[in-house]
């Protein structure tokens, strides 16, 4: 009697919920499907990709595409181009702004220290401002600087109305608290995306950050761009930096992956990777994901940047992904480069965030 | 000569990752095991147990106990004696608080409409509140209330010195803006943990949020008063719900399990699932579990609680987890009853999250 009244129960959640979210489901395709004018992503606000939670039974909800064999050749996922494309675009809106209202968005970035990487970082995206017609300072520390100087100059340009975004580099020298810095940067400023408001409402669903942190928002256009389907999927990420791991896992999810992040704690990491449909990775370690970790026809998404010694590059150096890239486009159905991937799109996504920014302030579509 | 150097980092960067990371590991357990007088819970400050993110090879950091073979009878994790002892514990803190300074801590409760869910944990609430000596006080109102009183009654309670805790009962009637009215309540009183930024800080590595939501907090402390080991080990939460689902997974990721969240858009949960060592469900679909979904030795905590009618039960109902309990009982080896495991629990993290709070703002150990 009490068993037929739990399966009376869950045959009737399970036929109510495959309705719902079936319908759902075709309103979130929709959506994704859907481009407005002046819209420079695909990536569509998280708040209207929300599915009702309403359990099933572990029937599929949706149509399982079986893995695909394995491909002779991947696609190669140009973030470099994809990049210019959006940068163009927010390029084109910036110079729309400007004529229209006389005013153009603009970044402040505050950079303490002389690590090269920042260096490098910092003048990339000052140099992708310029191109974009945005406005950019700089705002210099040395090494051994104090927190106040920190925090006085983040006060000043919280309060400037020219400002848009506000951009903290990382990593800071270990002697300033990080933490105490970031949440100063005003909310609305924050085209990072770093502030815990932000990153709390990313995680939350029903929720809608105001900025999503510019790597993973990289990182998932790069995937609706290529039109790889998200919802229901298998998504490894593998780190769980505040910056990378972590942000883009929520994002995944909030687009209805299954997702799992695996760590440096994690046993056997090749096993659960190599199960993933889609595989994000930032672990920074040079070739870590050899063909082994790959499921045949996987998407691999390489936010690993890391230097190594090559005599035969330009400045002694050349930049390798976590990837064994040749391998991965034997086995993958898409892969991004290392340079070339995913870095191009962290500063796109920047340009858009201040963008934005600047929109809201001034109520301009 | 690119490969030896690419060899030569890997294998630097194992062994610095070895020796770094286990020094880590024996101090978290060593953490975990301490407990000093006044301590009510195991559960430690989230940094403390914070490991560094070196990324080793694919070799295993930590002793690999393989799964155990099937036991013949599961522990029961009896929530209810451990939330008794809680709040014994809570209760002699309370006393000794009111003796020593005259003060006792204050929760206040909004609480909308007459669900007959919510007016029960409610009145459970409130007579837990009781029990243990802190003083609380419930704002009622009408299903039909405007947005404007529940706002007003909120901001008296941020003022009043006498309340150390809010908590708005949910689920809130459909016309309110639950985001809005629970980003009011003061983050030193959001002892529910739902204000974006402690939930921002759950999320994030190296941060600390001033409350963690009862439920998931009392799943934790089951977990670490049966001695489950965390780290490096597989746990599947099933649901993604902002107060169950998302802050458990991300509070095992913080004590370095390897998180995956299954959610009803997840394909073939069933297989997923019996890959994990610690299963937490919070699906609300009665009997969801069977024992096909769990791995022999697996840890089970059933978060759900459904009511299925049953004229011989008191009330003509009786409370149902998401897991087959009997089943469970055969191939797990812990498993929480329902009713009798987490529920208790959430009340006393309640009681607990408040006398912290009034802690705090005393300055009272």
């Amino acid at each position: 009697m009490y068993r037929k009244i739990l399966m009376r129960m869950r045959m009737r959640m399970m036929n109510a919920t495959r309705k719902v979210v079936v319908g759902w489901a075709k309103e979130y395709k929709r959506y994704l499907s859907t481009t407005t004018t002046n819209q420079i992503l695909l990536s569509p606000p998280l708040v209207s990709v929300d599915l009702p939670e309403i359990w099933g039974s572990t029937s599929t909800l949706y149509h399982h595409h079986p893995s695909q064999s394995p491909v002779s050749h991947a696609k190669i996922i140009n973030g470099k181009s994809i990049a210019e494309e959006i940068t163009s675009r927010v390029a084109s809106n910036v110079k729309r702004m400007k004529e229209s209202i006389g005013k153009v968005p603009g970044l402040a970035v505050i950079l303490v220290g002389q690590r090269r990487d920042s260096l490098t970082y910092v003048r990339n995206k000052i140099k992708a401002c310029e191109e974009a017609g945005i406005k950019s300072v700089v705002a210099e520390f040395p090494d051994s600087c104090a927190e106040e100087d920190i925090m006085t100059s983040l006060s000043k340009f919280n309060e400037d109305p020219s400002v848009h975004g506000i951009l903290v580099q990382l990593p800071l020298p270990e002697h300033l608290d990080e933490e105490k810095i970031l949440n100063l940067v005003s909310l609305e400023k924050d085209v990072d995306g770093f502030h815990p408001i932000n990153m709390g409402n990313l995680s939350m669903r029903g929720r809608e950050p105001l900025f999503v942190p510019c790597t993973p928002k990289g990182c998932l256009e790069l995937l609706l761009r290529s039109g790889v389907e998200i919802v229901g999927k298998k998504a490894v990420v593998i780190g769980r930096s505040n910056i990378v791991g972590l942000p883009i896992a929520l994002l995944l999810q909030r687009h209805h992956a299954t997702v799992t992040i695996v760590h440096a704690c994690t046993k056997n990491p090749e096993r659960i990777t190599c199960e993933a449909d889609i595989v994000v990775t930032a672990a920074g370690v040079p070739s870590l994901i050899r063909s082994s970790w790959l499921k045949p026809g996987a998407v691999v998404i390489d936010v690993g940047t890391c230097p190594v010694e090559d005599p035969s590059a330009e400045y002694g150096y050349r930049l390798v992904g976590d990837v064994c890239y040749e391998e991965a486009l034997s086995i993958a159905s898409a892969v991004t480069p290392v340079p070339g991937g995913v870095g191009p799109m962290t500063i796109a996504m920047l340009l858009c965030n201040t963008l934005d920014s600047a929109k809201w302030l001034y109520g301009f579509t």
